[in-house]
């Protein structure tokens, strides 16, 4: 089943879904700056880096999509000077597909202060406190001028149990949607609309139904992983799940635990993305798939293994836990780039992983057993 | 020419001096762990690992020999735990040639006090004040628990300007040198000699015909950049050039500089360390063949060249100024990573060139043209 996206715009996008299997799929999403498999989980690199890994590092562990920060940008070097130096791809070395967020969430959660009106948003810099005003315009403007391959419309995101602030957010999210819709004008990117709805199984239906309308080429779910529980989100996936059209692909923002991946193909999510990888190895945890190991703990120091004897990556390939604590102990850079190498690889991996198993129709058996196993569900 | 060490124990080292011009040498020095081609540059892996950079970029910019410090992978992870481990090269996954230094230039510069005697000396440990001793006979236990193929005699490194002290430390450090050979047991490293003496060309040379006199398999000479001026340096490494066997490599501790590894080859000098390039890399400054480029400048903002034009490292094949400027503004680890590549690969360069020079009898006008072209000289 191949989908032409309908927008003219927007025809160097085509999404086929290859193998399903229940609610999960496997796709494959072509963009212009290659194809990416599905379910793909994509590294955060906010201020254009994955946080202490070199282009060449994250290709070697198989990323395929690289998400940026649009505020981050904005605010330093400026999108103006990315524009300018060609793009992010040219600006970051990052010759395959990228995604910008649209701001939204990083105004409302970073920013010193801000205000919210129908038209947009003001807010205070978290660098030097100076004024900025976001848009749904200006978001889609900085993120044509960042030019990645996937960007996404500006949204609000409202806490998640808050049922009349998200009624007001919702609204906002569908008008700034279309919005955005109408400002895009590059050929060259894929617009995703937002829905939104907390965890409200009503709004929720009714914001994937209205964003579906629109006829984005992909689908974003956001208000997730912001302080709902486990089982709320994933009832909420479910909801939207059954609206968003099959032929399109999903992706659920800033969500990327190992579990959480797991749970989100189960409930027909193609695209995952979290900071949490690199922060964990910043903060001495690696992942496992049967959970976190704190290096920092002294049992680790005489122990010859490597962190997970089952992975293929540089890091377990070729150093111990006993190495790994010492650069930690000693405070040394290179402890967060074999760390970050790790846990990027193991939710890289187990994308691959659950890809190849919907490919052989075991994907439920294969999600049963990884979430029994896991220490922290 | 090719000189088999006398020494029995060591006779897992040869050095071939395999071409000449004036004084300058290319040579190749054989350890357990591999053929070193000199003239050769050692970056400095303090803690078993040299900053921000992975075992396989070193290997990828063409780095040998590692040096690495006895003095802090004593006090931590601790030289026992090392040795249980496998030894530093399985430890921090570096398996061609190591060189260990004997402690006593770390416990001279950087241990909170310290109290010489003629035994040895005794020191607060920098991390935690702990009180620590070492003599000629534990820095040699040391390095035999670490395991490198390269170690050092211990030694009294002086003030340069101080006669009296010099003579007091080259004393000190001619008995020392007697009491390492008698406390090394292991065949598989080569422990070389040291020549002090300050910038007192008597002293050195008396010092270099003492040390060579002992039949280390490779000569040291210590005690310079510490403070005295280039002329200085320069005047003691003839003296020291004109006594020191010509088939036994020399090794000049702890300097560094794109000049400094011109001007002592000139001299006479196989093997150079230094921390030099991590640091400046740490603090924004890129080495080039030209000078130093201070990237925090505005004036790189849009700057979309690479580093350096003729440069053939990763850094300057894949990112601009621009980029590197942006990663160091936003404090980005990535910056140090880019940056040590860059400053290593220079230095590692520059010695591969200096010796292809030797090898087409045209080093001479090469260093002439080299230091005439610096910013620096």
């Amino acid at each position: 089943m191949q989908a032409i996206i309908q927008n003219p715009l927007d025809t160097r996008f085509t999404f086929t879904l290859q193998a399903q299997e229940g609610r999960a799929r496997a796709g494959l999403f072509h963009t212009p700056h290659g194809d990416l498999l599905t379910p793909v989980f994509a590294p955060v690199g906010t201020q254009a880096t994955v946080k202490a890994v070199t282009p060449a590092q994250l290709a070697e562990i198989g990323a395929s999509l690289v998400l940026s920060n649009t505020y981050h940008l904005y605010l330093r070097p400026g999108d103006e000077l990315v524009a300018e130096l060609g793009g992010l791809h040219r600006f970051m070395n990052w010759p395959n597909p990228i995604l910008t967020d649209s701001g939204g969430f990083q105004v409302f959660s970073l920013a010193d202060s801000r205000k919210v009106d129908e038209d947009g948003v003001t807010f205070k810099s978290h660098i030097d406190g100076s004024l900025h005003r976001f848009t749904p315009e200006k978001s889609i403007a900085i993120q044509q001028n960042l030019g990645a391959d996937i960007i996404m419309a500006f949204d609000e995101c409202a806490p998640p149990s808050d049922r009349a602030y998200n009624q007001r957010a919702m609204a906002r999210t569908h008008a700034w949607a279309e919005r955005c819709l109408g400002a895009k004008t590059r050929p060259d990117q894929a617009l995703f609309g937002i829905v939104q709805g907390g965890i409200f199984p009503d709004l929720r239906e009714k914001s994937a139904h209205f964003i579906a309308s629109l006829g984005f080429p992909g689908h974003a779910i956001g208000g997730l992983s912001v302080g709902e529980t486990k089982e709320e989100m994933h009832a909420t996936l479910e909801v939207v799940d059954a609206v968003l059209p099959q032929d399109k692909p999903r992706y659920l923002m800033g969500v990327g635990s190992p579990e959480d991946l797991v749970n989100g193909v189960l409930r027909g999510v193609d695209i995952f993305d979290c900071v949490l990888p690199p922060r964990p190895a910043r903060h001495n945890a690696a992942m496992t798939r049967a959970g976190r190991l704190n290096l920092m703990n002294a049992s680790f120091a005489r122990d010859e293994q490597p962190i997970d004897q089952a992975c293929a990556c540089y890091t377990c390939s070729h150093f111990t836990r006993a190495y790994l604590r010492h650069l930690i102990v000693a405070r040394e850079m290179l402890a967060a780039t074999l760390l970050s190498i790790h846990n990027l690889h193991t939710l890289l991996q187990l994308a691959r992983d659950m890809r190849q198993a919907i490919f052989e129709s075991r994907f439920q058996r294969f999600a049963y057993d990884f979430l029994a196993a896991r220490n922290e569900t």
